[in-house]
């Protein structure tokens, strides 16, 4: 079908799904999700991932990553740098070492561990973050704890990445990648320390003096899209650099309500739709996946680690009850998980049966947080001040 | 080279040149187009046409209309319909006409006298339409005029162009396919003077008692695509439906000032400029398009003949000077002339010496207009009341 139209067809249908889900007291994004489950290969077949969706989707990654960035206070989020760290290096750490576990109790090659191990590892960035947004709690104590543990999580998965392409396609070639992809986070992390943060400020207030109207707005996103293609061509997500440009570029975008208003419906009212209808399209179900030996077991070590490993990496800076929903709020894995699954199987590294393990515990972790994060919201009192 | 970085070049210069541009006192869209011309395949191959820009510059397209038509007064519109009628009809068969006197002088074969009269004899309502814009002559008398005759314009295209691809394959099934197209064109009209607005009316008032934050945004956006693709399937440009469902919607846009804002963003500030540097993309420039023997002449009379159908049209209704303002102002032809001239070489109905020559006469007409516009609205008083 034509490809415009398949866009149309999603963004209803993600908008009229999410729209339900908020009225029943759901986050809307289980909505979008779902309109692309509904309307992709897994029933109706009448949406197909498409190279055209994937950078629709891109653009939604990168524009969520940004606008959080932009409503987050920089400071707030230094001040939370210490449990931030601990809760991004306990919350990869007990999941990897808990799909070892499973990959020895099940009785897998190291390949295979391996793989479970990374699957199990890398929280999605985007799935935290809108969760958050949807219940009105990305700026509180909770919330950013988990939007920097993410983040801080995202780049050490680029090492776990670097090391599962390195035993994917064995040889000299594939370790000058892994160092490859770990001089250039580490020349990027300097860039945005240094320099990054002077450049981004000056083109922005370049823009201010245009004649062209629109031109601020174009900026934003041409620098949000920049600093996403300097974080991706340094092995990261794209994710990683337009969040940064968002916390950089924050308060000159915020101080101009206008701008961030319409920055905010471009995002929301357009292109993060088709980011998480997207991840939707991506599941294929069968009768493997309920039947697969390693369902049970790949879900609950899934869910059970992360929330260990927020919940001990956070309790020593923080009560008991938010360290739990710490835990909680990282247990989302989502697009990461899924390209490494597909990356794994298509180098034979992983059977189909694994495969479909994974993509069912993507859907669970992702339909099940956001309800327990709500559930646990209403149960733990927390301040969300704002910025 | 990756899409999404294509996107973003292309974004990049197109701003920038627009800017320039419009420093020096011309019309952005020309900045935009030579951005196109400049990344494309003419001159550094920085980035090709593909579905994916496609797609963006159709949504371009339809969101350029979308918006013009909902600043648009349609009571200023319909109190225009006698000059406009009139002014289309005469715009379409003076260069439809100035086509076959050419193809009779230069010797053409029949099909090429046919090509050559429907090339001349589309305006492009996108080009006219920002055009004004830049100006800001959207809403005076001049511009309402320009406007509703090329709408009408390419109501009158669809037969011309079912008329053509009829001659392209012959057989009966083109012969049911203009039947088709005519009906179509007829039923989608009657839908949109009918039921039409009222429904698009319902949907958008819907969208106002939602929860989601940002849904009346989306809707706009969603009726916006959804109509166009009703006059598409209709055998219309994409750009006429969204042209009418913003004439509809107007009134409750316009009074939502940062609903309308922040759509002009949407349009303005990021999808309208993929439709004008796509356009730069389209453009082919080789030796032999200077050297074309149809090279001048095309130009000429594909100037004169708009020039002269646009005057003759409108001078019963308008002073002298402004009936030579809507004539220069309906002289662009761009993506349907363009199209035309592809379908036509692919079916072997013209050669490339022809196809070049449109190229050629293409450019010139969009990057000559908007100057002549500018010199004629500085020399003619004219009143923009707005709606």
């Amino acid at each position: 079908m034509d490809i415009l139209l398949q866009i149309l067809l999603l963004l209803i249908a993600a908008k009229l799904f999410g729209e339900i889900l908020e009225r029943r007291g759901y986050p809307s994004l289980i909505g979008e999700i779902l309109a692309g489950i509904v309307l992709g290969p897994s029933l109706l077949s009448l949406v197909a991932p498409n190279p055209t969706l994937e950078v629709f989707s891109d653009i939604g990654v990168v524009t969520l990553l940004f606008l959080s960035g932009a409503e987050m206070n920089p400071r707030a989020f230094l001040e939370k740098r210490n449990i931030a760290v601990s809760t991004a290096i306990m919350g990869v750490v007990v999941p990897f070492a808990g799909g070892i576990l499973l990959g020895m109790l099940l009785n897998l090659s190291f390949p295979e561990t391996l793989f479970i191990a990374i699957a199990l590892s890398i929280t999605s960035i985007g799935i935290s973050i809108r969760m958050l947004i949807d219940l009105k709690q990305l700026n509180s104590a909770v919330g950013i704890t988990i939007v920097s543990a993410a983040v801080l999580d995202d780049i050490i998965g680029v090492f776990l990445l670097g090391v599962l392409s390195a035993v994917t396609v064995q040889g000299e070639v594939t370790l000058n990648a892994v160092l490859f992809s770990v001089i250039g986070g580490i020349l990027f992390l300097a860039f945005f320390i240094s320099i990054g943060p002077r450049i981004l400020r000056w083109f922005f207030s370049l823009a201010r003096k245009t004649e062209t109207h629109e031109m601020v707005y174009s900026v934003a996103i041409i620098l949000a899209l920049g600093s996403a293609f300097l974080s991706h061509f340094a092995g990261m997500h794209y994710a990683i650099g337009a969040f940064l440009a968002g916390l950089v570029l924050g308060e000159g975008i915020r101080r101009d309500r206008m701008l961030f208003d319409s920055l905010m419906d471009f995002g929301f009212g357009f292109f993060v739709t088709f980011f998480f209808a997207s991840i939707g399209l991506l599941f294929s179900f069968s009768a493997e996946t309920l039947l697969s030996p390693f369902f049970l077991p790949i879900i609950i070590i899934a869910v059970a680690a992360k929330i260990l490993g927020g919940f001990l990496g956070s309790i020593p800076f923080i009560s008991r009850n938010e360290a739990f929903l710490i835990g909680i709020g990282i247990v989302p894995r989502a697009e990461i998980a899924l390209v490494v699954a597909r990356v794994a199987l298509i180098a034979g590294l992983i059977g189909v049966e694994l495969f479909s393990a994974v993509t069912a515990m993507v859907i669970v972790t992702i339909l099940a947080t956001p309800l327990l994060m709500k559930k646990g919201f209403s149960v733990v009192p927390t301040i969300d001040k704002g910025a």
